[in-house]
C-alpha cells in the first residue's frame, strides 16, 4: 500500500468524464402497394445514397400470401436503378415467433451477409412481421457493427408498433427478446394493403396495441377506436388504416420525447405487457402477441378498479372495446400462470426496479413499483371467469 | 394499379421524420491498485445507485499474472458493501485474441448472466486485455439489450486505446469483428499497476496506437514520445503512464467531438489498421495488434512519401520512433499478403467508401478514398527489405 497511499495522496488520480451525443434521423413512410414502379416511397428513401447496394429478405409467411413478391421486387428494383441494387434475387426465410427462438436464422442471416459482402452502407430491405423484423433487425445490427435496415412491416402488429421502434431481438433461455440490443432503422415503409393477406387473426391482434396506447396516452383515440369498433372487428381496411397511422405516429412521438435506449427503467408502453409476455412464453406461441397483450391489458385493468386507482366504468369500457374488436380475454394458459415468477422476470427485463404502467383513467397513467399479490391473484380469478 | 394511382393522387401518402439524439455520459478513471480497499474509483462510480449488483469476469491471462485477484475483488466488495454486491466469486475465462474467435465464448457470458439472473441495471465488471474487453463487452450490450459494463482494461492497448471506446464484437468469418455493436459502458478504469505484470512483448504493443494518434492528430505528443524512448522501450512504469493518459485522452476526445458510432466513413484514428486487420488475420494472431499496427503504419509512411504527401525525414523520424520503441517492421507475412484484397476488405469493412488516412507531416492527416497498387506493391518491397 506505500506507493498507493502516496499515489492518493499526491492525487494523482486521472477522471476523465467521456460525454457525447448520437442523433438519429429516419423516415417512417405509410403507403400502399410499395411496389408498383411507380410508388417513389422505397426510392425516395435511398436516392440521396445514390444506387445503394441491397439485400431483400422476406418472411416467408408474405413471401406465401403474396404471389409475385420475388418479382415486384425484383421489377422496382429494375425501374428505380438509380436508387438501388438488388445483390440477388430475394431471399425468403421462415417468419413467426418461431423464427426468433434461437440464434439459428440469425446465424443464417449473416451467413448470406457475408457471402454478399455486405457493408455497413450496404442495405437490408427486410419484410415481414414483427417477429421477422425483430430476428431479421438483430442480425443486421450486429454484422460489421450496424448495416443499414429499411423494414417493410407487413402485419398491424409490425405496422403500428413493433416495426417503427429501435429495438431487436431474438428469444433464449425460453425468454422473449432475452437477446438484442438498440438499433434505429434507416427507414420504415408501410404498406397498408399487407394488410388484406393477412389471415384474419393475425390482423385483429394487432389492435390490442391500438387499445393499449390510447389508455396510457390519448383519449381522444380511445373514443376514436370505440366509435369505429364495429368496422374495426370486420378489419375494413380503411379504419384501420386509420388507426395504425394513429397508433404509429403516438408510439414515434413517445421514444422521440422519451428515452429511446431505455437508460431508466420506466417503460410506460408496456402496459398490460408483463403478464403478456408470460403468456405468450407458457403458451408456446400459441398466443400471439396481440393476443396476450390484450389478456394482460385487462387483467391489469380489473387489478386497477380493485385497487380503487380505475373507476369501475372505465375498467368495463376499456374490456367492453377489446371484446367487441374480437378479443378473448381468457385462456387456459391464465389459470397456470405464475403471477410472482412472470413479475419478478418483467422486473429483471426493465432493470433491477420494477415498473409497471397502470391506468387510473382513460388516457391517463400511472407508474407502480410493487403489486399487491393477494388483489393480482383475485384479478386473475375474475378474468378466468369472464365469459369473454 | 388503379386504386394506387388514386392513391397517390391524392397524395395521401404519410411520413414521419423520426428524430431523436441518444445522450452517453460515463467516467474513464487512471488509478492504481484499484481493488485495494482504501482506493474509492470503483465503489465512486456505483455509489449514486446504490448497492449495485456485479458480477465480476476476468480475463485467464490476467488472473494467472496477478495471484489472489479473486480475493481482493471480494475483499473490495466487502469494504464497500454500500455500493455493490458481488453476485458470485470472480469468473475466469480465457482471454487473447482467441477468446473472441466465433460465439463461443458470448455464449458462455450469457449463460452465465442468465444464470445469475442480471438485468439491465445489473453490472458485469470486466477486468481484462483488449479481445477479452470486446467479448465481454458484447455479451453484455446484448443481454436484455444490454447490461451495464465497467471496464478493467489490463494491457497498455486496452488502457490507452481499445477499452476506453464504444465498439465491442468478436471475430467471425476469419474476419475481425465481423461481428459487434456500439455500445458505451458505464465506467472504464485503469489500474496501471496491472501493465507491471504483463509480458513484455504485451505490455509493449500498445506503444503502436499512442504512435498513431501523436502521428495524425498531435505533434507535441510525438515529440514527448521521441524524447522519452528509451525510457519507453524499457517500459518504465512512469513513462508509460503519462504516455497512457495522453493517448486515452486523445481517444476519447476524438470519440467525442466526432462520429461516436461511425455513422459516416471517415475513420481518421485507423491509420495503418487496414493492412494491420489483414495481418493480424493472416497470421492467425501469431502478430498482435499493436505490432501488426506498428508494421501498418510503417507500409503507410513509405507509401505517402512515395507519394509525395510525407517529407522523408518526417517518414523516418517515424520509423525511427517505432524501431526505436522496439517494434520490428517487417515479417515474412507481410511478404504474402495480398494488398488489394485487404484495401477491399477494409472498405466493405467501413462501409462502401474506402477511406485511408495518411499522414502529410506530423500531426497533420488527411483522407484518401483509392491507393496507388504500384505504389503500394513497392512499399511493401521496400518494407520487407528493411533490416528492422
Amino acid at each position: 500500500m506505500g506507493q498507493d497511499d502516496a499515489w492518493h495522496k499526491e492525487n494523482r488520480e486521472r477522471v476523465f468524464w467521456q460525454e457525447f451525443s448520437v442523433p438519429w434521423r429516419f423516415p417512417v413512410i405509410f403507403t400502399r402497394n410499395v411496389f408498383a414502379p411507380a410508388n417513389n416511397a422505397l426510392a425516395t428513401v435511398f436516392q440521396a445514397a445514390g444506387p445503394v447496394p441491397v439485400l431483400a429478405i422476406a418472411d416467408s409467411g408474405v413471401a406465401e400470401a403474396n404471389d409475385g413478391l420475388a418479382d415486384a421486387v425484383q421489377a422496382y428494383a429494375s425501374s428505380h436503378r438509380n436508387a438501388l441494387r438488388l445483390l440477388s434475387p430475394l431471399h425468403v426465410l421462415p417468419g413467426g415467433e418461431k423464427c426468433k427462438n434461437g440464434a439459428a436464422q440469425v446465424d443464417r442471416l449473416h451467413r448470406l451477409f457475408h457471402k454478399h459482402k455486405l457493408c455497413r452502407h450496404s442495405v437490408v430491405l427486410a419484410i415481414g412481421g414483427g417477429a421477422f423484423l425483430d430476428m431479421a433487425g438483430y442480425a443486421a445490427a450486429t454484422a460489421h457493427r450496424g448495416l443499414r435496415l429499411v423494414r417493410l412491416p407487413t402485419t398491424t402488429l409490425a405496422q403500428n408498433d413493433a416495426g417503427i421502434g429501435v429495438k431487436n431481438g431474438y428469444n433464449s433461455f425460453g425468454r422473449k427478446n432475452w437477446v438484442g440490443t438498440f438499433a434505429p432503422p434507416f427507414a420504415v415503409i408501410s404498406d397498408l394493403n399487407f394488410l388484406s393477406t393477412l389471415p384474419n387473426r393475425e390482423c385483429r391482434a394487432g389492435l390490442a396495441e391500438a387499445v393499449k396506447v390510447a389508455v396510457i396516452k390519448d383519449a381522444g383515440f380511445f373514443q376514436l377506436l370505440s366509435g369505429q369498433r364495429k368496422k374495426l372487428a370486420a378489419l375494413e381496411l380503411e379504419q384501420m388504416e386509420e388507426m395504425i397511422i394513429r397508433c404509429a405516429a403516438l408510439h414515434l412521438e413517445h421514444i422521440a420525447a422519451g428515452d429511446p435506449f431505455e437508460q431508466g427503467s420506466a417503460r410506460p408502453l408496456d402496459f398490460g405487457h408483463w403478464s403478456a409476455h408470460a403468456l405468450e412464453e407458457a403458451s408456446g406461441g400459441e398466443i400471439l402477441h396481440g393476443e396476450a397483450v390484450a389478456m394482460g391489458m385487462a387483467l391489469d385493468c380489473l387489478y386497477a378498479a380493485e385497487k380503487g386507482l380505475l373507476r369501475e366504468e372505465e375498467r368495463d369500457q376499456i374490456i367492453h372495446l377489446l371484446q367487441d374488436l374480437g378479443f378473448r380475454l381468457s385462456h387456459p394458459v391464465l389459470a397456470e400462470l405464475d403471477l410472482e415468477g412472470a413479475l419478478d422476470r418483467f422486473r429483471q427485463h426493465l432493470g433491477g426496479t420494477l415498473c409497471i404502467t397502470l391506468p387510473l383513467g382513460i388516457g391517463c397513467r400511472a407508474e407502480f413499483h410493487q403489486m399487491d399479490l393477494e388483489v393480482l391473484h383475485s384479478s386473475r380469478d375474475r378474468l378466468m371467469a369472464h365469459k369473454g
